[in-house]
C-alpha cells in the first residue's frame, strides 16, 4: 500500500499518517519527493482491507494498493490452472463441460426427460433448482428436498453429475449428500455466512457473479470460500446490470479472459440468465466458448411454454443439441474438446 | 398488459397468442390496426409477473405493462402518506427524523456515549449493528445478541428508539423484543424468505435499496413484506453502483421525489453508505432533507479512527451536531420540522 | 402510443389529455376500464418523438410507445438483411469481413507494412486514422489529409478497401474521394449535423455505438443517416461503460443477436476499443464472430510499443494472423466464411 | 507513477520495463521487495497520459498513478476557489447564482417574457439555446444567430447576463460578441477541437459533464480549456446514465462536494436535464444548493405545454419563483446568499 500526501501537506500531517500506519501494525517508509511525500506501507495486508480509514486522514491525497486484495484465488498464488475432478468429469481442464437442465425440478417425469435429452447432446452435469428464490409470493417455490432427490436419481440413471443452488445455510448439510457441485446464486455472492460454511464442505462450489459485483469482488468471494479450506471453486459469469435493457443483463464477455489472467480458477458462463430470452442463448453460448470459457450452464426444458419458472429463457431440447454441436466445433478451433457428438 | 404483434405477424400467430393468454387465465381483446395487431390482456395480473413468456411467443414484437407491478406499496392503492408511529416518534409525518449511531455496537461505554451525544443533537432513533456482514473472515463480526441488549439499554436510558439490521431469518424472533425497527440491508433486499417472515412481525421494517436495484424493484420488495400483512415499511435510499468511483456509491437524489410520487411509504436516506467518506456525509445529508426525505440514517462514532468497522464514514459527534442543526433549518424552509436545537 | 391515466384521474383531466393529443395532430381513442382509463393515440408518430410532454399532463400515469421509434433501420421496415457491396467486398453477406490497420496513419512505411501484413492474413479493408481526437493537447494529432492519401495508396497497392474516421463536417467532402467507408466514432454517434451530412454521401457509413448509448439510440442514429437517403449503414458495437473497470469498456456481446433481430443492418465489432488491452483482443474477437458479427474492426501495428497512439491495444501482425485463422474456423462452424487462409 | 511487477517476474522483464521507462523520457527507481519488485517513475507526466503501454509490458502486474492526471484544474494547483466575475455577477463566490430561461429561444416575445419573469425571481443570468442539437430531423432546429441576438437584447433589457450553448467550432467567433458564458453541452464534453478553441476566447466556459463521464474526465476536459490560457471554467453536473430509468438521468449529488475537494473551479447544477420532468426539478434544485452548488441552470418557459423543445422539463414562472425562494433560504442556512426576494 502506498499513501500519497497532498502537495501542501504539513510535516505534522505526515507524522500523524506514519503514526496511524504504525498503530495499525505496519511499517511506514517515508519518501519526500520534490512535489509530494509518499509513504510506503509494508506488512501483510489482510484480504479485503478497507483503505478508507487511511484515505480520510488529514493531508492524504490518495491511497493505492500494490497487491491484489485476494490471495488464494489469485494467479500469483498458483500459476497452474485449478482442475476440479468430480469423479470422471473434469472442470477446468482441456474439455469444455456442459451443465444443463431445467430452471426448477418440477416432477419425476420432467427431470428424467430433460436428463435423457441433455445427456444425449453431450452434457456431463445436470442442473435443476430445488429451492427457488420467489420474486412473487404467489409463484412456484420449488420441491425442496424431494426435488433434490429426483434430480439425483435422474442424474444417476444417465451417468450425469448434479449441480443445484444452495439458498441458505440450513440447506448445506442435507444437500452435501445429493449434489456434486454447490451453486451459489448471484444474490448470495456476498452472503459471507453461507460462503464460510461452504469453505468447509467436501464439494466444489460454483460462485455466480453478483449483478453489481466487480470481478475483484467475485474473486474476494472465492477467497472467502477458499480461506475455509475448500479450494475447489468455479467462477460463473452470468451478466451484470447496465443501462442497456434490451437483454435482461449484459454478459461481460471480457470477464472470461480477465478472470483467466487474474485467477487460476475455472470459469463457466450462464448464457440463459445473462440474456433472459431463448433466441439469444445460442449465439451467446457460442461466444462464451470462443472466448475461453471452461463450461456452460444452460437452462433446458422439454416444454418451456409450460415450465413453472423461467420458461422464456429455457431452450427446447433440439435447440440445446444444436448449441452443443456448435460449441463443440468451436472448442476444437481453439484446441479444446467437448463431449458428445 | 398489451401485446403488440410484429407488422408481418400471421393470423395463426395472432390466434396462438390469444390462446396462450386465455390458457394463462386472462381475457384477450384483439384489435387489428392498419399496421399492427394489438392484443389487450384483461384480468388481475399478479405482482411481479414475468412478461417474458409472452415476449418470446412467435409474432410478438413487444409486451407492455399498463399497471404497476406492485399494488399495496403504490400511491394508487393509498393516496395518503403512510405515517408510522413508533410510540411517540413518528416517521413519515411532518417531522424529519434523525436516526444515528455507530456502524457496530462495540461495548457498553461506546454505545452509551454515542447515544447521549446523538440524543443531544436531536436524534430520535439509535442505530447500531449487532450482526455484521463480514467482508473479510478476519474482521470484527459484531456482538450478536449481547450487542442488541446493550443497544436497547443505551436507547432506553436516553429515550431513544432502536433500529438494527436483521441478517438472517433465524434472528427475527429474538430481535423483535429488542428493536423498534427492523433494518434490511441492501444485500438482503431480495432475500424473499426474510421479507416474507418480516411480513408477519409487529414491527416496522426499513428496506434498503440494493446496489443494483431499480426503484420499481425496491417497491416490489416492499410489496413482499406488505403482502404478509405488515404495512409499516420504510424505504431507504443509500446509493447505487455506477461507473463513477469517486464515491463508494452514487446517491440517487431524485429517488426521493420519485418514490414520493409512486408510493405512499416514508423515505429515509443513508448518506454514510452512499458516500463512504466522512467529509461528503454532511452536504449529502443536507441535500436529502432538501429533496424531501422523511429521515436520515447516519453513522456517528465518538472515536471514528478506532471504530471496529466503517470508521471512515462515521461522523464525529460535533459533526453530527452541525449536520442536525443545518438539516433542521432546511426542514423548516420546506415547511417541515426536526427535533432538537 | 398509449396513455394510461391514474386510477383516480378526473373526467376533466381525461378530457384535457384527449384535447392535448388532438392539438398535437393525432386521433385519440378513449377506453374507460373498471380501474383505469386508457387513451390510444393514433397517427404517424415521428422518429424520436419525445413522450415526456404527454407524461407530465395532469392525471397521466404512464405513456407507452407501441411502435419502435425508428423506421428505416428496423427489421419491420425491411425483412431481408442489408448487404453492402463496396465493389468486390461485401459487408452483411455470408462472409465475415476483417477490417484491420493501425489506430493512426503515421508515415508511408508504417501503413504500407501494416497493409501488406493484414492483407496476407485475410483482411479486406484497411483501417487507419488521419484525424485523431486528442485527449491531451500534447498528443500526436494525426497526419490529416496527407494521412488519408497514404492510407489510400497503401490500400490500393494491396487491393484493400479503406475505412477511416470522419471527425467533423468540414472533412466530409475531401474524404469522400479517398475512403470506401466513413467511420463515425462513438463520441460522434449523436452529432446530428454530421449524421445528416453523411445521409447525402455516396459512401457507406459505419456508426460506432456511444459509450452510454442504448441499442435503440444507436438505431435512431442510423435512422438519421438513412432518412437523408443513404441506406448503407453499418452498426458497430465497441463496448459500453459500466461499473466494471478491469477492461476499458464492457463489450455487449448480446448486442449482436439483439441488433440482428431489431434491424436488417450489418453489425461489426471492434474488440480493440472494447477491451483496451492487447491480450484480451483475440478471445473477444473470436466471441464476436461466434455470436454472429458480420465483421471485425481490429487495430494492428507492426511495432505497437512505438505506436504514436493506442499501441497497448494494437495486435502484432502475427497475433492478427492467429486471430484471422481462428475466426475463419469459427465462421465456418456457423455456416459462414472468411477470406484468407 | 509506480509500476508493480508480478511476483514471478524475471530479471530480464524488470530490466526491459526500466528500459521502456527511460526511453519514454522518465527516470526509473527500482525497489526489490521480498514479494514484488516496484519501479517508481519520476518525471513530469503529461496530462491525460495513457498508462496502458506500461500495463501491457511483460512482467507488469499493475500501474498506479500517484499524481492526478490534471494539473491546472486541480485544487493542488490552486488552493483558493476560482471566482469568476462576469461584470457585476460573480460565479464561485459566496452568492448562489441562478441561471434560467427557455430551452430554446423561439421568438422575441417569448424570450422577453421569460427574461422579465426570471429576473423578478432573482436570476442573474439568462439561458436560452440558439443552435439546437436535433435528435429528430423533423424537430425545431433553433433560430441560430437571430436567436442569439434576441437573447442578448432580452437580457440587456433586464440587466441579465447571457449563457448559451456553442455546438460547433464555427460558431465561436460570432457568439463571443453576444454571450457572457459559453456553454459546452454534455455530448461535446470531449470534443477536443472545440475545447481547444474555447481555451483562447475571452469568455468563461461552462462545461457540462458527459452522460458517461467520470469526474476525473470532466476535470481533464476543463484542463483542456485551461491549458489554452482560459482559466475561467465552470463545471456543471447534469446527471449521468445509470440502470435506473425512472428519471431521464441520475443526478450525482455527491459530485458537488467531490469536485469542490478535487478542484477550485465553480460547480453549477442543471436539475432540469438531470431529472427530465418538471415536478422533480424543484426538490433536486433544493438538494443541489444544500449540497454546496455555486449556481443552478434551470429551464423556465412561460407556456411549457407549447414550448418547441423540452417543455416537459421546463418550469412555469411561478414554479421558478418558488424554487428561487426556497433555494435562497437554503443558501442562507449554509452561510451563503442568493439574489432576489
Amino acid at each position: 500500500m502506498i499513501i500519497v500526501l497532498r502537495p501542501g501537506a504539513t510535516p505534522a500531517e505526515a507524522a500523524a499518517v506514519v503514526r496511524f500506519v504504525e498503530e495499525a501494525g505496519y511499517t511506514a517508509h517515508r519518501s519526500d519527493g520534490q512535489a509530494q511525500t509518499v509513504i510506503g506501507v509494508v506488512g501483510a495486508l489482510p484480504t479485503g482491507l478497507d483503505l478508507r480509514p487511511f484515505e480520510v486522514l488529514p493531508g492524504v491525497a490518495r491511497v493505492l494498493r500494490i497487491t491484489a486484495p485476494y490471495k488464494l484465488a489469485g494467479r500469483h498464488f498458483r500459476a497452474d490452472d485449478t482442475v476440479i475432478d468430480l469423479g470422471g468429469v473434469v472442470v477446468g481442464g482441456r474439455e469444455v463441460v456442459l451443465m444443463a437442465g431445467p430452471c426448477a425440478v418440477e416432477n419425476r417425469d420432467q427431470i428424467r426427460a430433460v436428463a435423457a435429452s441433455v445427456k444425449a447432446a453431450g452434457a456431463k452435469v445436470l442442473r435443476g433448482g430445488a429451492f427457488k428464490p420467489r420474486s412473487s409470493p404467489y409463484s412456484f417455490q420449488g420441491l425442496g428436498q424431494e426435488g433434490l432427490e429426483l434430480l439425483r436419481q435422474a442424474a444417476d440413471e444417465h451417468g450425469l453429475k448434479v449441480i443445484s443452488e444452495v439458498m441458505d445455510r440450513s440447506q448445506v448439510d442435507a444437500m452435501a449428500d445429493l449434489v456434486d457441485i454447490f451453486q451459489v446464486g448471484a444474490r448470495n455472492m456476498q452472503n459471507f455466512d453461507l460462503l464460510r460454511d461452504l469453505g468447509h464442505v467436501a464439494r466444489p462450489v460454483m460462485l455466480k457473479r453478483g449483478l453489481a459485483a466487480t470481478l475483484e469482488e467475485l474473486l474476494l468471494a472465492a477467497e472467502y470460500v477458499m480461506s475455509g479450506g475448500n479450494h475447489r471453486v468455479i467462477l460463473c459469469e452470468r451478466g451484470i446490470r447496465t443501462f442497456e435493457r434490451a437483454t435482461r443483463n449484459t454478459l461481460d464477455i471480457s470477464a472470461i479472459p480477465v478472470l483467466k489472467t487474474l485467477s487460476h480458477l475455472p470459469v463457466v458462463v450462464d448464457p440463459s440468465h445473462a440474456t433472459g430470452v431463448r433466441d439469444k442463448v445460442i449465439p451467446v453460448a457460442r461466444a462464451a466458448v470462443a472466448a475461453g470459457a471452461d463450461g456452460l450452464l444452460v437452462e433446458v426444458h422439454c416444454d418451456p411454454d409450460h415450465a413453472l419458472s423461467d420458461g422464456a429463457q429455457s431452450l427446447f431440447p433440439d435447440q440445446f443439441t444444436t448449441l452443443a454441436r456448435q460449441t463443440r466445433a468451436i472448442a476444437e478451433v481453439i484446441g479444446r474438446s467437448q463431449a458428445g457428438g
